[in-house]
This record gives structure tokens, C-alpha cells and sequence, in this order.
């Protein structure tokens, strides 16, 4: 559910239309909650007590590249989110003697908290609403000026905002352009990993039964906040509810959705369906099909690179899914009727604009894919990080490339010299494959895979820059980094030297894409947003933006198309009588053993109807009294194409149930110390 | 070119519209050639003597399974190829000492010359309409009594025609039930490898360069058919033109194009687009990945995948040609208006009857593609073989699997006996990832997944039957063929043991495709051939077959969609100049040597407008003499749609000069046993 994130940063959209709305439907900013439609429905409300206590609650992480939610629960930092989300950083940490993904992770003591490099914790403080600022700023500009004014506003609000590295401030656009507000967040980097469990009870399942149900996953983890080297003193944190939750129960999910595309137009929805998809969906499987050799080639590789494997297994069904919407007749047949009706009401010109701009995107798309490819490697994108940073760095703050602006630049020192360990040969075989894709996509004889290759294949020029960098060496990315623009004109690393001969292409890529399709579609956008506000004022939710935002729903159940029905809640039984010993059904010694000393009739995950995507994993579930009755971790197959629209039908979030974590921490890992703690939370809050 | 022949046995449509009808489109059968529009068009017309001639040297070849056109250049069983049609045989001669499908073979000596196992050579003698049978045989019934009565008829042809392993004979639906002829063929079973280059210069620009032009391909391969282990005296051959064609020219492509869908109606090319290639898309890509690190192994590795692998890559550029073409919403509009116009004249109720089908087409599709996935595997294949075999030959020959009858049994056995051999650590991956695929697209709960792994995963269970199973052996397999069902019945290998357990499965889902898919399809296509026979007669060319066709078209080149237009000729200093020394660009010894030797400025490969598909792999390219100038090896980017429609602007085929494939034996191999049987016979055939 996180690694849709990264690829949503470009889609560019219009507004849901009303007649998409639909009981449980919607990512709602706190500021615009629908409280009379909840309570016409359900019989409550939450007060703005509640509202503010849960949207503090709603804390964004980031933990190398993987976005997802977390949230407090107890005065000292502790935090709750997915196993999945902190595999990452358990992998980092692990070593050829230990490998904490597959082994599962306890801090037996608070000593052995351990720091997950390159991790980021945001908790929201305030949103100032800064529409009239950029619309000034964007006054009379098309294209690249549009562009750079826009980007030099952001820079001004950011800094604005405050410049410690403890604070991080984003201008979001909701309703894609038609408001802009500024959301400034305290901002967390000394994230330690407390619990994890071992990968196979933590992913039981694994991809045959990701975004499946009936389900049985303990997908949980535990990471704990530091502040100046102490766990940080939190007073508000949620609660562990006493009783969790039944079926039919009215259930919240706060949470940091990735982003969605419910308001892109048919011709962008197409567009999608016809290119990006088409490209996207084969790239990934031959990705996958490379990794999967390389796991089974031993232990070793399979520490390397299982988590990217998950990943990109994970990324597949969600893009297979995506496919299935846009080829669904019905579906498309639906966008376009409400389109067209809301363009009979508001005579908005931009449809026709937007259709216009997807033949641009067309003529630029594979350039861009093919360019894009190349950071598969990660090497390559320490390098371009080292290039573009020493670069952007002496210009003033407003106008830099923006993830380069005083703000930004915390992330990518953080990320840069971070201890993650670089596997050279799962780089060489991700730079191998990305060179082929260019290749491929750009064919043999196309100047820039020239530039690339010269006269050499993939495999050699991949070959030699891996084995010849030494960006795997944090202190040496950490000279560079801090020796800027002197530094890496003086630098012989390969790599470095790649970079800066191709990063001219590169730029002229972007700036093709941001002054011809993104300047015009945002201009489109704003139009039809403004006729949307005309017509329905902000009764609709806006599409997901990687910020708080928060769902109801209620536990139940559905059926599949060939009619099965699916009770809401699975039990330990289930899980015990699933597990037959061989992965992804293999559950670890811990759970074996435990067997007897668990209550198997207590439920372990529940499905739901809250409205989630990518970008909500590890939210937690609350009751209406904003306790902790679960932890949000996937949603069923239909839940996929909740990118594009909600079926409250069949769409379902899956969650751990609050008893069956209390239980597994407290009956399988005796872990009695965080036990302690939730619990003695839980009285202290009451 | 050759791989999609395969995949394009269950394919069943409708005629093409007239109004698709251009200069040098169509795939024509020589019964039906449009001689009255040619010579409008050109200004000459063959006569039937010429079409004759030509028509029995439109040879078909299938060599490990992998189908292709042959023609006759000698009086002595000398028949041309391509490379990439015998690199399967070469791959398969070679040992871990010598890698012919690398180092290339040359025949120094007729002694030397060696049987291709696993190979058949079909010559047509003679067409039958068989229309009048197959209804009478037919009429009244439907569904699977329908399908029984067509199998029954055409074994009983096939026996009337023919027993002997020297014969062989196919019922033939063109216009897809339309009309049925009966083929027969003179039947070689003893083909040997003469000569196949290196991999380097055979596949010169490897998968980058395939299916694209300007090209510098040496794709050739020479065979010499026996008989009785005599070379066969065949008085009919082609002579080698002196002196090539050149642009502009009128030439003539004989071959035996494996299938087109363009008689498709517009729900079934819905269904290709929208379920079979979204499916079967990310499937190859997946098992590419798997296969190109699978062969980054070692350099055994490679000999035992690079073939597969090279197939796996061409078949993924002719996936997503399709997927483009049927992307193209002009395509499809065309297609929609031109079938609208044809049931306005002919009031066929048939287009409703084939959409309503595509409904039962995807609930059946899932498991019809698991179940094919299966047989990646070629230890399963056989094991399938095996069981069938000794389930199917007890039965009257009409009531058996059409593919277990007397006459096609001779390839059955020849290919289970023969000693092609089996990589077991290969067989553990395709196996691996097919029961993989299974689950994943069956889901983990599914009955028949449950059949397959017991509580296991794909890995251990593919493990298991590969290691512990003997079916690598001929000679066991040798035994339990002639053993029939009394061996299989005691065998206790596991692979047989397996597919005894799930081949009443395999069965019944082929059963529902033939019976609610085929049957009814068969029905509303024939429907649909009446009415437009009414209208148009046999003014239009039926989809490809698998069977003698003839084309024509001109020497041209062509202009991509960025304006880049490109003659249609490149010389052998093109080739010489794109070697860069590093694969797929990098040329082996022979032809480095012989640069100094060689004319640079003659003819190497060219573009002509000719009409083809895979199949015509190995077509020789004729002047109006029926002289060989060229040899056809492959198409443009912009003949991948061909299997959909024909693009005269762009579509093209790509061969390699006759001029330049001389030069080649001559100069670089100095192959003159062959160079003076060809100059031979050119002058005698004089």
C-alpha cells in the first residue's frame, strides 16, 4: 500500500464529481470534515476536540522512500505503523549475522533502540491557507515563467514558515490548484526501531495474499520518537480501546494517503489506460522477474533484496488493478457522463485544453519513462543528488529546483550520507536493466542512448560505473555533498563524471514536461476547479496529496463477482490452520510455540469499508471515542481501483485487530516492557 | 517472426472488410491469387505454371516446434532458411564442448551435414475442397457434439488421404469456417543442418535491432532434406537470381504466414485488447526478467536459455505491437465502421452472438491461461504427451484428441523420442513460475491450485518433480510411450503421477472452451463468411493459416513518425560500421577477417512493402522470374500490427540480399561446396 506514492508526484487532475459521492466515500481534510452527512447517517459527530486530538495523531513517515502513517501511542515517542513500513529500516540495520526483516526485531531495552537511517516523522501543527499568495504570484504567467514564479512562491512560504530542521512546511494544492494551503509540520529524524516481527508472520500471506481477504497478518511495528538523543515527552497520544471493536461498528482512519487520481479527466484517465499503464505495467514485471532470480540465487541476495522485491510485487498487483478500472466499461462510461454534465452546468473550456495537453504528453512520454529509469539504481541517484545539489545549492533558495530548497536540502544530506548499505551487485543489475529499457524504449541509434552507451552495451557501461564508483562509500558522498560545486568538478568517481555529462538531457526532459504539459494543465485544472467550487462548493473531498486526512466506515464484510461471501473478522484459528509450513504460509518458531497459550477464537484482522490508498498503511483504527481498535495494513482486490473511484460495494481496508496485537506482543514475544507501556498509556489517558 | 505461430491456434473470427483492401496487402492463397489487380497495378501477371512452381517451393518447416517457410535451391534437398529457424537445431547439436548456436555450424562435408532432431519438412502437393463434409458432417448439431462430429470428419479425411508417416494432411478453414480445403503434403522427417552462421552475425543487433530498419542482419540457415538417408532428388527448385533486384522492384513472397486475427470482429479485438494482452503482457515480461538472469549466470546457462530467451524477447515486441495497434482508436473506428457497413448489407445477427460469447470467453479465461502456463514446463509437456498418448491411441482414430490422431501421432513420437536435451535447472524455473502464475491468477484458495501444490509452494513442488522425475531420459520416455497405458498406469515417476491427477482438470477447462467458446464462434463466424461471400465473393484474401500464401509488393522504403525516412537498402559497410565490438554489435572473427575482402558497397539487407507475419520466416523473396533475390527474416516495427491490418505506408519486410548471402559463403566462409551447388543449379535449372 506505500510504494504507489512515489509515482504519484506528477499526476495533475480535476475534481470528483458529485454524483461519484457515496456513503463512506472520501479522503477529507480535517478542516472540511463532513460532520452533518456522518451524522445523518451514523447518529455522530466528532466535536473539533476530537477532530484536532486525532489529526495530531495523524503523523506522516518516511522511511527510505516508503511514505505511510503512524500515530502515538503512549507519552514517550512510542509510535505504531506497519511491519511493512519499517522493513526497510529493519533490513538496514540487519547484517550478515543478523537479518532483522526476516528475523524480526525487539528492543529488549530501551538501549537497544536502534536508529533507522534516512527516516523522517512529520506531525501536522497548523495549515494557513495561501491560495491568494500563489495566485498572485502566478498572475499573467503560462509555461516556464508560470512555473518558476510558482516554484519561487513555495520556496518564499517555506521559508517563511521557519527554517530550523525541525520544521518542514509543504504548499498543497487541493482540488488540484483550486486551493492552496500552506501545512507546516514538526519534523522528526532520530526515528528508532522498537519491534518488528519476523517477515514471515509480519507478511504471512505474502503476494498471494497481498490485497486479499480472508487475511491473516500481523503487520505491525513499533518505532519510537527521539528528541536531542531522549525519547520525546508527547502529552496527547491515542489509546489502546479496552474492548476493540465488532462487526457493523462505525470505525475512523486517520491517515496520510498517497494520492489518487478521482479527479483526472476522461482524456487524462485514458491517457493512463493506453500509455502509462501499458509501459509501466511490462517494465515492472521484467523488473520482477530479474529480482526473483536474484533472491533465489542465495541467502545473501535474498537479505538484498527481498523488501525491493515485495515492493515491486506489491507496486504490480496495484498497477494490474489499475488497469482493471480503466478497462472497466462501465467505469469510463460513468467518468465521462458526469464529465459532461458538469461541463454542461459550467461550460468549462479547459475539458477540451486537458484533452489537448494528453497528445504533448504523448510525444514527451517516453523520453520521460526512459529517464526516469535510470534511478532504479540507486548509486545513480546519490550521484544525480551529489551533481544536482552541488549545483542548485549557490543559487538563492527561490530558485532552485524545489527538493533542493533550504527546507528540502535536510532530506537529502540526511539521505546522503545516511550508513545504508549499497549492494553492488543488485545495483549493477538495476543500472543494467535501466540502460535496456532506455534502449529499448528510445531504440539504438537515439543520440542521448549515444550519450549513454557510446559505443558499449548495456551491461559493460552498467558493469564498469558500478564497479568503479565509490558512492557506496558514505564518507565519500559525504565530501562531496559538502564540498559542492568544487568538489564534484575535481571528482573522477565515474559515476559522478556520468552524471554531469548527461545531466543537461535530464534537465531539458523535466523542463519539457513542466513548461508543456504540467504550467497548461494546472492552468486547465484551475478553471474547472473554480466552475466545480461554483457548483458544489467544497461538499466533495479532494484527490489524496500525501497529507492528514481522515475516512469513516464500518466493519463489514462483502462479496466477491462469483458471489462468495466474506465474514469482516478472521481469528488466530484461522491463521493457525492456514500456516502449512512452506513461505509464504510458514508462520516462525515464536507463533509455533505460542499455539497453546492463545485465545484462538480472538480476532485477528477485519475488513472494513473505510476509503484508503497507498500512503495509509499503518493508520490506526479508531472508535468514536478516537481509541485504537486497529491498524489499518491493505485493502481487498477491489479496494485497487481506488485510485480512480470508491466501491462501496466491495471496497474494503483490512486491518489488525487492537486485541490480537496486545496479544501477540504479550503471549508470543513476551514483550512485557511495551505492553506495560500501552497499557499504563491507556489509564494515564483516560 | 516465428514464436506467435503458437499462440494463434485458438484464435476464430470473421472476414476482413473489403474497403481494407490496398495495393500489395493480403496474404493470398495460390488457388485465389488476385492476378487481374496485379497486373493493373505492376503490369504482369504470373501464370499458373509460375504459381505452381512457386507454390511448391512455399515449403514448411517446423524445428523444435518453431514453424517457418523453406525453399528448395538445389535439384539435391538444398533448402534455405533463416538463422533464427535452425538455431533451435543448432542449439540442440551442440554439446558443452562446442555451442553451435553461438560459433555457428558449417557442414564441411556432406558427411558432416546433421539431423535436426525434433524437425518436419511439409511440401504441398494437393487442395481438396472439403466444404460439402465438413457441413454435411456437421449440420444440425452444436456445442460439443458439434466439435465431436469435426474431429471425427477430419480424422476420417486425414485417413483418406493418407497413412503413411510420409503424408501428411490437414483440413484447412479458411474465411474462418468459410471454406474448408484439404491439404496434403509430402511429409520429411530427416532434415540436416548445413550450415548456420555465428549467433553474432545471424542476430546481428539482437533483440534492439529486431523488428527494426535500416538493418544488418546475415539470417540465414541451409538444410538439406533426406530421405531413405539419401539427399532428396527434387527436380523443382528456385534459382538464384544473377543479379538481385533493386528499389522499386516488383517481388513476390511465397511462405506460410502462421495466423492473423484480421477477420476478427470488433468484441473479439475488445477482448484481446482489454483481458488476453493485459494478461499475457506482464506474464512474458516477468518470465524475460527471470530468463535473462537466469542466463547471466554462466556461460552454461546461456547455451541452455539464449534461444529461449531471444523467442521470449521477440515475442514481447509482437505483444506490444499489438497492443499498440489495438490501442490506436483509429484502428478500432475503422474497424467498427467498416463491420457496421457489412451488417447494414447482410443482416447478420452473428456480431451480437460473437459479443455475447466474449462474456463466457472471460469467465473461462483465467483458467484457461493457468492451464496453459503449465506446460511451459517441457518436462510437463511431455509428461502430458505421455499420458495422453496412452489414454488417446486405444480409441477409434475419430474419436480421439485431433492432436493424438494416427497422422499427427508420428510427430508426437518423433518429438518425445527424440534427444533434445532437457536442462533441469531451466525446467525448475519455467516450472516454478508457472504454477507461480497459476496461483496467483487462481488465488491460493482454488480448488484446483489446492490440486496442484497439497500445502506447498511452487517452489518446493516444482523442485521436487523436476529432481526426482526420469522424463530427461529418452529412453524412459521411449518406454513409456510404446508401453501405452499399462506403463503409465505403473509408472511411478511424479511428473507422470501428476499430470495423471490433474489432467481430468486440463481437460475439462479445455472442454468449456471448445464447447461454449469454440463451437459457437464456429457458428456465427460461418454465418458472417456467407453473408459476405454474398456481397464481396473471394475477392478478399482469408486470415493466415499456417499454409501456402503468396504476397507481392515493391523494394521501398519508408518514413517513421518523427519524418525520418530511410532508403530501402543497406550495404555491407553499414554493417561494418555499426560493429562496435560489444553485444548485440559485435561481429565475430570470420567477418572481421574478411572486411578487406568483401565488396562494402553491396546490398546486405532491404525494406519492401510485402504482406507478412510470423511464419514467413525463411520466405525466399522472388523477381518476376520466380528467381531468388532476397531472403524475407523479419519486419519493420510497423508490420507488428500486421496481425490486425496492413499499414501500406509503413509496413514493411525486412530480408537480406541474395547478392549479399552469396558473398557471405563465399567470401567470409569460403563455403564453396555450397556456393558451387547453388551456381550449379542456377545454370541447370536455367
Amino acid at each position: 500500500m506505500t510504494r504507489r506514492l512515489v509515482a504519484t508526484a506528477i499526476t495533475v487532475g480535476l475534481l470528483a464529481v458529485a454524483s461519484f459521492a457515496r456513503a463512506d466515500e472520501g479522503m477529507w481534510t480535517f478542516d472540511n470534515f463532513p460532520s452533518k452527512a456522518l451524522k445523518a447517517e451514523y447518529g455522530f459527530a466528532p466535536s473539533q476536540a476530537w477532530l484536532d486530538h486525532v489529526e495530531r495523531q495523524t503523523l506522516r513517515i518516511v522511511i527510505s522512500g516508503a511514505g505511510c502513517t503512524a500515530s502515538f501511542i503512549s507519552p514517550n515517542g512510542l509510535a505504531m505503523t506497519n511491519h511493512h513500513c519499517v522493513a526497510g529500516c529493519a533490513g538496514q540495520l540487519s547484517t550478515p549475522q543478523h537479518d532483522y526483516a526476516q528475523e524480526g526485531f525487539i528492543a529488549k531495552t530501551a538501549a537497544d533502540e536502534r536508529t533507522c537511517p534516512d527516516s523522517e516523522l512529520d506531525q501536522l501543527r497548523s495549515i494557513r491557507n495561501v491560495t491568494a499568495d500563489v495566485r498572485a504570484a502566478l498572475a499573467g504567467k503560462t509555461g516556464d515563467a508560470a512555473n518558476r514564479a510558482l516554484d519561487a512562491e513555495e520556496a518564499k512560504l517555506q521559508a517563511s514558515c521557519g527554517t530550523s530542521p525541525a520544521v518542514r512546511c509543504d504548499v498543497v494544492s487541493l482540488y488540484h490548484g483550486g486551493i492552496y494551503d500552506l501545512y507546516r509540520y514538526a519534523r522528526f529524524s532520530d526515528l528508532r526501531l522498537v519491534f518488528a516481527p519476523e517477515y514471515a508472520v509480519g507478511q504471512f500471506g505474502g503476494d498471494p495474499d497481498n490485497f486479499n481477504f480472508p487475511r491473516y497478518g500481523y503487520d505491525v511495528g513499533l518505532l519510537r520518537v527521539y528528541e536531542n538523543g531522549q525519547p520525546l515527552a508527547n502529552a496527547d497520544y491515542l489509546r489502546w480501546s479496552a474492548n476493540g471493536a465488532k462487526a457493523g461498528q462505525l470505525v475512523f482512519v486517520p491517515g496520510n494517503p498517497g494520492g489518487t487520481s478521482r479527479e483526472l479527466t476522461s482524456a487524462q484517465l485514458a491517457f493512463e489506460r493506453d500509455r502509462a499503464l501499458p509501459a509501466e505495467i511490462p517494465e515492472n514485471a521484467e523488473y520482477r522477474g530479474q529480482l526473483e532470480a536474484f533472491v533465489g540465487r542465495g541467502p545473501e541476495q535474498a537479505r538484498e533484496a527481498n523488501e525491493l522485491l515485495a515492493g515491486i510485487a506489491n507496486d504490480y498487483k496495484e498497477l494490474i488493478g489499475f488497469q482493471q478500472m480503466l478497462n472497466d466499461p462501465h467505469f469510463f462510461a460513468t467518468k465521462q457522463r458526469d464529465e459532461a454534465a458538469l461541463r454542461a452546468k459550467a461550460k468549462v473550456g479547459a475539458f477540451a485544453e486537458i484533452a489537448r495537453i494528453q497528445t504533448v504528453r504523448g510525444e514527451l512520454f517516453e523520453r520521460q519513462l526512459a529517464t526516469n529509469d535510470l534511478f532504479m539504481s540507486r548509486l545513480m541517484r546519490n550521484a544525480l543528488s551529489l551533481v544536482r545539489a552541488a549545483a542548485e545549492r549557490p543559487k538563492p533558495n527561490g530558485q532552485r529546483l524545489p527538493e533542493y530548497t533550504d527546507q528540502n536540502l535536510v532530506a537529502v544530506e540526511r539521505r546522503l550520507t545516511s550508513p545504508i548499505p549499497v549492494y553492488k551487485d543488485l545495483d549493477t543489475l538495476q543500472l543494467t536493466l535501466a540502460l535496456t529499457y532506455i534502449q529499448r524504449d528510445l531504440g539504438p541509434d537515439d543520440p542521448f542512448v549515444h550519450k549513454l552507451l557510446g559505443t558499449e552495451s548495456p551491461e559493460v557501461v552498467a558493469g564498469r560505473l558500478v564497479a568503479q564508483t565509490h558512492l557506496d562509500d558514505r564518507t565519500v558522498r559525504a565530501e562531496l555533498y559538502h564540498g559542492g560545486q568544487a568538489a564534484i568538478a575535481a571528482s573522477t568517481d565515474p559515476m559522478i563524471r556520468f552524471v554531469v555529462a548527461i545531466d543537461p538531457d535530464l534537465r531539458a526532459v523535466r523542463k519539457a514536461e513542466e513548461t508543456r504539459v504540467e504550467a497548461p494543465t494546472r492552468t486547465a485544472a484551475e478553471q474547472i476547479a473554480k466552475a466545480r467550487f461554483a457548483v458544489y462548493g467544497t461538499s466533495v473531498y479532494p484527490d489524496a496529496t500525501f497529507s492528514p486526512r481522515i475516512n469513516f466506515g464500518t466493519i463489514k464484510g462483502f462479496s466477491d463477482l462469483q458471489g462468495h461471501t466474506f465474514a469482516p473478522y478472521t481469528t488466530f484459528a484461522g491463521l493457525y490452520a492456514r500456516a502449512n509450513g512452506f513461505p509464504p504460509y510458514a508462520l516462525p518458531q515464536s507463533w509455533l510455540d505460542a499455539k497453546g497459550a492463545l485465545d484462538l477464537s480472538m480476532p485477528l484482522n477485519f475488513s472494513s469499508s473505510n476509503d484508503i490508498i497507498g500512503g495509509n498503511s499503518g493508520s490506526p483504527v479508531l472508535d468514536t471515542n478516537a481509541d485504537i481498535v486497529g491498524l489499518a495494513f491493505d485493502g481487498n482486490i477491489f479496494s485497487l481501483g481506488g485510485d480512480y473511484g470508491y466501491d462501496p460495494v466491495r471496497n474494503r481496508m483490512v486491518s489488525v485487530d487492537s486485541r490480537a496485537l496486545l496479544a501477540g506482543w504479550r503471549t508470543v514475544y513476551h514483550f512485557d516492557r511495551i505492553v506495560n507501556e500501552i497499557e499504563a498509556a491507556r489509564k494515564a489517558g483516560g
